[in-house]
C-alpha cells in the first residue's frame, strides 16, 4: 500500500485523484491546492470522485511534514523556476516526489543549477524525485531510448507526434493557441509565451542516454491554421484561425542533426499518431496509430511510477534511470 | 571501457563478436567454445572479423577466473538444464553474465529451483546475471511491459509477431522446421522437439510485472505450410512442406485469457510485423511494420545491456528489473 499526497488539484491533478481513488494499492492521505475555491473542501468533492475521500485540501504545504505519506504527486506548473520552492518543500518534508513539471523531466538541460540544488536536497533528505509524464517523459524521449536497445548502431532518432488536442482539456487547448488569430499567435510566440514545454528536455534526455554530446538544440514553432470551422467540446475555431501548434526541435551532434522531435498538436487532427524512427542497425520504425491521449496516459505513468520511485536510490532521477514503470496491481 | 568474454562462438556468438569488435568502449579479453574447429584459433579468424583480435578461443572455461574481465556474453544453449553448470562456472569466476539462453529470460517460470540456485550463487559472488535477447527478452515481453506504463487499467495484453525467418541464420531456419514434411514436424512436435523456446517465459514475465497471478499457460504449435516453392539463402522448401511455426501461448489469469503471445516465424512471410495490443485505459496499439531482424537486434540488446548489468545490484535479474538498456557510445 502506497500513501500518496496530491500536490496540485487542477485540470490534470483531479484526473490523477480520480484514478488514484479507483486504484487498489493506493491510499490518498493528503492534498494541497492554493486555489481558494478548492482549499478547505473534501478532495473527493473537488475532484468529483463521486464520494468523499476524507481528505481536506490544504491551502499550503505547511502540514506536509506531519503526514504519514510515501510520495507526493505534484502537478502545478511547467517551469522549474515556478516549482522550485514547492519541490524543495516536499523534499524537506521527507516525501518522494513524482512531478509532471515539464522542465523537471530532464532539468540538467535548461536549469542545471536548480537540478543540482534539487538533487542535493533529495540526497540529503533520502528521497527520490522524478519528473515524468507522456511528453516529456515518455513518447518523445523514453520510448525512442527504450527502442534503441535493439540497435547495434544509431545514426539518428526522429519522433513524429501528431496529437489530437480536440480530446484534451480546455487549458491545453488554450495553451496551444486554439481560436487565436495567426497574428496573436505569432506575437505571443515571439514573446516566448507559446509552444509546448519539454521538447528541449526530450532532446537532451535522448542525447544523454545515447552518449551523444549535444552541441545545441534548434526549435521552430509555427501555428497550425484551420482550413474550415472546427468545434471542440470547449471552443470554436473559425477557418483561418489557429488550431494549435507545429513545433520541431532539432538536436545537433557533431555538426549534424541527429535528433528530430516533430510535434503537431491541434484540434483539427485527422490522423493522430506517435511514430519513432531510428536510423541505425537495425533501423526501427515503431508507430502507435491513432496516437495516445496525453492526459489519460500521463495519469497512468504518474501512478505506475510510484513503486519504482519509492524503491529507487535517493536523488533527482530521470525516466531512463529507473527500471521501467509498468502497470501494476 | 568494458572488458568482455565471448562464451559461445556459434552462429549468434560470432555476430556478437563482430559487433563488439566494432564497438567503441568494449575490449574483448576472452572467448570460450568447445567446438574443436574453433578452440585454439584466434577469435577474429573464427568470427571472420577481418583481423586478428589477439584472443585465442579456449576449449573450456577453466581459465576464466584469471581473466581480468567485467562480463561474459553467453550464447550456447536454450535450456537452463544445459547451461546451468556453465553459468555457475562464470559466476564462480566472478564475472557478470549476459546470456541469450531463452529459459534464463525469466527462469522463475519453468525452473524455479535453478533460478534460485543461480540467484544465490550470483549474490554470493557479487555479480549480476541477466537473460535477454529479442524474444524472449524484448519484443514479446519487455516492450508490452514498458508500454503498459501509460495505462491506468490493463485488461489484456496481446503481442502478434510475424517474423521473416528467410533472413535469419540456417540453424534457426532448421529449428523452425523449414523444409520438413508436415508429418515430420508433427511427430517431432509431439516429442517436444519443435517450437520456439521462451513464450512461457514471456507470458510469466508479463504477468509478474503487471502483478497478475498466472494460473497456467496454454501453448499451441502448428506448422506453417508452403503454398508454393520457397527458396532461401540456405535451403529450399517445396509447396506442401513446412515453412516454419505458428505458436500461440495464452496466459490464464482469474480464469480468463489475459495474455496472448502469437508468434509466426517462417520463411515465406509476406508482411513481417511486431505488434503490441493492450486493451486497457487507454488502449495502446503499437506496431513495428516490417518487423525486427531477431539476430541483429539480439546482438544490439546484448551489447547495450552491458553498462546496465555492470552497475546493477548482484543477483539474477530480468529485463524488467534494470533501468532500460539503450544504445550507448
Amino acid at each position: 500500500m502506497f500513501r500518496v499526497i496530491h500536490y496540485g488539484v487542477g485540470a490534470l491533478g483531479v484526473q490523477i485523484v480520480r484514478a488514484a481513488a479507483r486504484r487498489q494499492g493506493l491510499q490518498i492521505v493528503g492534498a494541497v491546492d492554493t486555489d481558494p475555491a478548492k482549499a478547505g473542501r473534501d478532495l473527493g468533492q473537488v475532484a468529483e470522485v463521486g464520494r468523499e475521500l476524507g481528505v481536506i485540501v490544504a491551502p499550503d504545504a505547511s502540514g506536509l511534514g506531519s503526514l504519514q505519506a510515501d510520495v507526493a504527486l505534484h502537478t502545478t506548473r511547467s517551469f522549474l523556476l515556478s516549482v522550485r520552492e514547492q519541490l524543495l518543500g516536499i523534499i524537506a518534508a521527507g516525501k518522494h516526489v513524482i512531478s509532471t513539471c515539464e522542465e523537471l523531466a530532464f532539468p540538467a538541460a535548461q536549469r542545471p543549477e536548480i537540478a543540482r540544488e534539487i538533487h542535493e536536497a533529495a540526497l540529503a533528505a533520502g528521497v527520490t524525485v522524478l519528473g515524468t509524464g507522456i511528453n516529456p517523459g515518455y513518447l518523445m524521449d523514453y520510448l525512442p531510448i527504450t527502442l534503441s536497445a535493439m540497435c547495434q548502431e544509431v545514426h539518428s532518432v526522429s519522433v513524429v507526434r501528431v496529437a489530437d488536442a480536440s480530446q484534451r482539456r480546455l487549458p491545453l487547448q488554450r495553451k496551444i493557441g486554439a481560436g487565436m488569430t495567426p497574428e496573436e499567435f505569432r506575437a505571443k510566440a515571439v514573446g516566448g509565451a507559446m509552444g509546448h514545454i519539454g521538447l528541449a528536455e526530450s532532446v537532451a534526455l535522448i542525447a544523454t542516454a545515447l552518449g551523444w554530446k549535444l552541441e545545441r538544440t534548434v526549435t521552430t514553432l509555427e501555428p497550425e491554421i484551420a482550413g474550415e470551422d472546427v468545434t471542440t467540446r470547449y471552443l470554436e475555431v473559425r477557418a483561418g484561425q489557429v488550431t494549435g501548434i507545429h513545433q520541431v526541435a532539432r538536436g545537433i551532434v557533431d555538426g549534424q542533426t541527429r535528433i528530430i522531435l516533430d510535434l503537431s498538436m491541434h484540434v483539427a487532427v485527422r490522423e493522430a499518431q506517435d511514430t519513432v524512427i531510428i536510423d541505425g542497425v537495425p533501423s526501427v520504425r515503431s508507430t502507435i496509430p491513432g496516437g495516445i491521449n496525453g492526459d489519460v496516459a500521463t495519469v497512468g505513468i504518474v501512478l505506475n511510477a510510484i513503486p519504482r520511485v519509492v524503491s529507487a536510490p535517493p536523488g533527482l532521477l530521470a525516466m531512463k534511470d529507473l527500471p521501467p514503470p509498468s502497470f501494476w496491481t
